[in-house]
This record gives C-alpha cells, sequence and structure tokens, in this order.
C-alpha cells in the first residue's frame, strides 16, 4: 500500500482482496463500467470481495467512440435516478475509457462523489487510472472536455488480465515502453528487447511502470511542469488517434502513441542530437510491437490540424515532451510546423535516422 | 485586494480598472456572458478597461432555464471553434448564472483554462461568483452536475450595479440578510430591518458581504465543515426553487431563499429553542422584502421529494443548516421529515412561532 497525497494505491497480487475493508465503509457501492467488463470482470470482482454488496451496475457501451457526452448523460441520468449522494462509493471498473467518463462523471455528479479506480486492462494499470485526468471526446477532440479529480483509492490488481485480448496488451505495452524511455532506464532492461507477447515477468514490469506513473503525478499533479514528460509520444500520437477517431478504422491508443513515439524519436534526435544508434533501437522495440500507419503524405495537414487542438498548444506554440537521452525526457521543447512534417515523412517513408 | 488561497479579490469602487494589468498578462481575453450583459454591461467593462483587447465574446441566452447542458455545449463549442487553450483568460461577466455556468465550461475545456469572474448582479457579487462552485442544472435538478473550481481572480465593482433591474436587487438581497443571520451581527445593525428598496449604504454591505462570504470559503473551499453553514435557507429553497424550475412560474434564487429561510429559522426555533421573539424580526424582515409563495399543503409531498435529491443528503438523512442564535449557525443539524413538513405548513398557513 501507497498513500501518496489523499490518494491511496493498492498494486500487485491481491490488492483487490486488500481493498475490501475500505470499500465497505461506504453506504453503497456503484460501479460504472462497459458491456465487456461486465460480463468479463465483475465476476471476478464478486469472487474477490465476498463481503462486498453491490447496489447497481451502471454499464456504458464498450469503445473509444463511446467516451462521450452521450454515454456521460447515460451515467448522470443513472445516478439521477439511483438517487446517489456523497456517501456512496463509485467504483470505475474498466480500462482507460471507463476510468476517464467514469471519473468524470463521479467528479461532476453533485459536484463530486467518492471514486475508486478498479483498472482492468494494462493501459488503465500502468496509465489512464492513476493521476486523476478525466474526461470524454468532443466534437471530434480526445478529451476535449473533464477535469483533474484524483480517485480516493487506485486497485492495481493483474487478476484481470486474464480475460485482456491481445490488441489491449499491445495498446498498454506503449505507455510501458514510453516510461522506460522518459524515466526508467532499469525497466527498459527488464523489457529486453522483447515483443509484448514473449514477456513472462508482467508483475514486475506493471508494478514499476504503475509506480513510475505515481511518482511523477504525484510530484506534479495538475501537469504544471515534471508530469508534461509523460506526453513523450502523445503530441503527435493524440493527434494520429483524433485523425483515426472520424475514420471507421479502429486505432487503440497504444498504436497511435507508438507512431508518436517513432516521429517524436526522431525529433529528439534533431533537436538534442541524440545518437542515432539509440534512435534505431528504440524504433525496433516499437516497430517489433506495432505495426505502422498506413498513411500517406497527403494526409499530414490534416494531421497537424488536430494537433493545432492539443490541449499543449500554447498561443501559436506546438510544445513537445522529447528524449534528452534514454530514460531522461525535457518537457517544453518548441518545435517548428516543418521539423514536425518532417518527422511524419520520417515515420511514413520508413527512413534511416542516418 | 485581498489574496487568499490562490484567488485574488478586488473589491469596492474601481475593482476593475484596478484588474486591467492583470487580464492583459494573457494571450487573449475571451468573455463569456448572457444576452442582457453583453447590452448593458459589456460597454461599461470596455470604457473601464481602456487598454485590454477583448478577442471574441460568447453569448448565452439569459435566464435560469439556460444554466443547462445545452448551453453549456454551445459555450464548449464555441470554444473549440475559437481553438481557445491555457494561455488564453476567459472572463465570466454577468450574474450567477454565467459565473455558475462558465465557471464549469472553463474548469471542464481542455481539463481547465484560467478563467476570472465579474460579477455584474448583486447576488453575484456577494455570493455565486466567491467560492468555486460552478455547475448547470440538470434532469430538472438544480446544479445536480458541476465542480469545483476557484477563479484566479474575482472582481466586485459596484459599478455595474447601476444596471440591475429591481427584482434582481431583491434576490440578492436574500443572501445579504442570510449572512446577517448566520455570522454578522453587525451587518444585521446595517441593515437596519429596512426593504432593498431603502437601504442607501450598498457599498458598505457589499464589501462585508461579500468578505463574509470569501472568510467562510477560504476556510473551508471543499464544504467539509463550517462552509456548510451557507446553506441556511437552502436546503427548503433549493427545494423550493426546483420546485418552480417545473412550471412557469419566474421565480429568483432569492425568493426561493427567502422561503426556505422563514422554513428554516422555525426549525432553529423548534430545535434550538430560540426565542420566538427573534424569530419573530427575522421573518417580518423578510416577509418585508418578499411576498410568501403561492403554495398549498397538498404541494409539500412535491417539494419534500426535491429535497431528497439535494446535494446535503447523506443516505436518509436531511442534514440542515440552522441558526444557535442570531448571528451564528451550525451545520449538519439532521431533521425529520415530520418536523419539516411543519415547516412547510408554518409557512403555508402564515403562522406566528407562539
Amino acid at each position: 500500500m501507497l498513500e501518496k497525497g489523499n490518494v491511496t494505491y493498492l498494486i500487485g497480487k491481491d490488492a483487490l482482496r486488500k481493498s475490501e475493508s475500505r470499500i465497505n465503509q461506504f453506504n453503497r457501492i456503484l460501479i460504472i463500467t462497459d458491456i465487456n467488463v461486465n460480463q468479463h470482470c465483475v465476476p471476478v470482482l464478486k469472487e474477490q470481495l465476498p463481503d462486498t454488496k453491490i447496489s447497481d451496475i451502471i454499464i456504458i457501451n464498450a469503445g473509444e467512440e463511446n467516451k462521450s457526452l452521450d454515454q456521460l448523460c447515460f451515467i448522470w441520468n443513472e445516478l439521477t435516478r439511483l438517487n446517489a449522494d456523497r456517501d456512496d462509493l463509485i467504483i470505475n471498473l474498466g480500462g482507460g475509457i471507463v476510468t476517464d467518463i467514469g471519473g468524470m462523471a463521479a467528479g461532476t455528479f453533485k459536484r463530486g462523489l467518492t471514486f475508486i479506480n478498479i483498472p482492468t486492462t494494462l493501459l488503465g494499470m500502468v496509465d489512464a487510472a492513476i493521476g486523476g485526468k478525466t474526461g470524454i471526446d468532443y466534437d471530434g477532440f480526445k478529451n476535449q472536455v473533464g477535469l483533474f479529480v484524483f480517485p480516493s483509492c487506485v486497485v492495481v490488481d493483474p487478476i484481470f488480465l486474464s480475460t485482456l485480448e491481445d490488441i489491449h496488451w499491445q495498446s498498454g505495452f506503449a505507455e510501458v515502453i514510453k516510461y522506460a524511455l522518459i524515466m526508467d532506464k532499469d525497466l527498459w532492461h527488464k523489457l529486453d528487447n522483447r515483443k509484448y507477447t514473449e514477456v513472462d515477468n508482467w508483475n514486475v514490469i506493471i508494478i514499476k511502470a504503475a509506480r513510475d506513473k505515481i511518482d511523477i503525478v504525484e510530484f506534479d499533479k495538475l501537469e504544471n511542469g515534471l508530469r508534461k514528460n509523460l506526453n513523450f509520444g502523445h503530441t503527435i500520437g493524440h493527434a494520429m488517434e483524433s485523425y483515426y477517431l472520424k475514420s471507421d478504422n479502429a486505432v487503440t491508443h497504444g498504436m497511435a502513441v507508438a507512431a508518436g513515439m517513432i516521429c517524436e524519436a526522431w525529433l529528439s534526435l534533431k533537436i538534442f542530437a541524440l545518437e542515432c544508434k539509440n534512435i534505431k533501437i528504440v524504433i525496433e522495440m516499437i516497430d517489433k510491437n506495432f505495426n505502422r500507419f498506413d498513411i500517406e503524405e497527403k494526409d499530414i495537414p490534416e494531421i497537424l490540424s488536430f494537433m493545432k487542438q492539443d490541449k499543449k498548444v500554447r498561443g501559436d506554440k506546438q510544445n513537445f515532451s522529447l528524449l534528452r537521452k534514454l530514460g531522461k525526457a525535457v518537457h517544453e521543447v518548441v518545435v517548428s510546423d516543418e521539423l514536425i512534417v518532417e518527422s511524419l515523412k520520417f515515420y511514413i517513408n520508413r527512413r534511416s535516422c542516418e
């Protein structure tokens, strides 16, 4: 158990069981989840928490397209119908979409009910469920509305991973690679240049990655400084994700971040003169885990226009978080549009950095 | 100037002029206001801030029925269209509806832009613009969704009051009476048992009332304790307001709070054995300023049902903030449904407390 600020983190084997006494302090327990998680993970939760009485389960549709105002209203309506109040506990049980929209619903209903996050995906466990960022996509833009609001507790229990589909292992793995690159050389060595399907030490890796995230968000809750380092791969990655959100192609967050990390690793090389051989190793690791997107040079202007809506934009400036060296990032690096375009061409044309 | 927590308060004559250098530090200035305020107060603002360049004005419809998801979405859409970002400043210029919905919009767009509140009504100046409570009405319930988010600055300048309609003077006056009753005997004496139309020392009264509110919310930002005292008159008042929100009768917040204060003064008498002669003086002052609502005993169950949705409800308990004596309130007083019904009958039938 890790007490940081006002948040308790329970991480690792049996974390869920250890959370039971804390959960049962509340008047009523309401779960927010999606249809898939309800089917696969709610039975696991009930088995692990035999003494907990779940009053109601609010079930949203699954998939990024449902991180929407429509589903947020559905949750608000259900909370109204159930007459939820400040003595109740909301449990957000699911992946990043559930913790993002469920956190926003809990954080805004009657100006804030207590909630805890129980991530069920790798991405949720090492990233989305930690750090208080909540929100929905709006008007075609990722996380366009939302708020910073922290759960009272985050329970990271690998027990749920047995239900995880392959594509979600892959998606979460992009964030694991990111922590290794921006702050944790030891984690990089533990990844050992493997494909995610070959990893056999998940427990160690999840605990390390989750702690990396906790350390950084508890140091800088509202993203005024150091926390921005977490945006490595995400400036271009989010634009890619928004670009594909409009199309019929299902793209995971991890796939988009993987593409973003390749572009931004190249930007790091250009701006901080990183050694080409290091960048090659990084890109090799990413390409081993993710296929390149099938985008063309003619798509670049639209991807750039999504970038202008990014929350990291200040005035006209594109601020990036880039690698100063392997295992160390710096934030608020201003990059010109020309160089961004070049980085996308580097990605599209599979150029070598030499 | 008063620096409290992270908020700067500029209160009194020339406050607006004094805010100019602060406002002009931002990249762009965007105003959120309503159609009436745009007509009457934006010219005043421009005159007082001659060196400020207003980039855009987002104009919502006026009236409580527009403290709605629909108008919130309109603001989010406009902020998206204008590509608002974290280097811009939002100015919420208007009464409580504008600062409530504008604060929620600013507090949630891209997870939070910087905003300042410039109240233009008496109610806004002494209450709504101060304290970080933002939100919208939803599904027929007052402030059902919203968040606590503090403006960087609140500018209380009586210059705007010259444009105020009579009904809005009256509405704000209910909150002024409330501060006197719950915490400020000196203010009570300054009110001097007058009707709001007879008051001639507004500047003194506004500064005192605004400071009362600031003192209490800065002591207890998130309403965990002392701040609950501000709810005197509001538990029954909000239920009345929700009740009328569904009808065609236009009821101001102040009218509802005035009715609530009469009921809750009677509850204070019953529970804390306040002296009847004191309660009589209080009720006389309220009746001098506000007409009684034309409700009947048959309406009581519906008003009670609105109370069950109140954010102050915990589990099944109705928690009230009541008067321990004149000038002193206590919070978290549990009151039975029977006694609440009696207090409404007391109000409806204009009973005397003897």
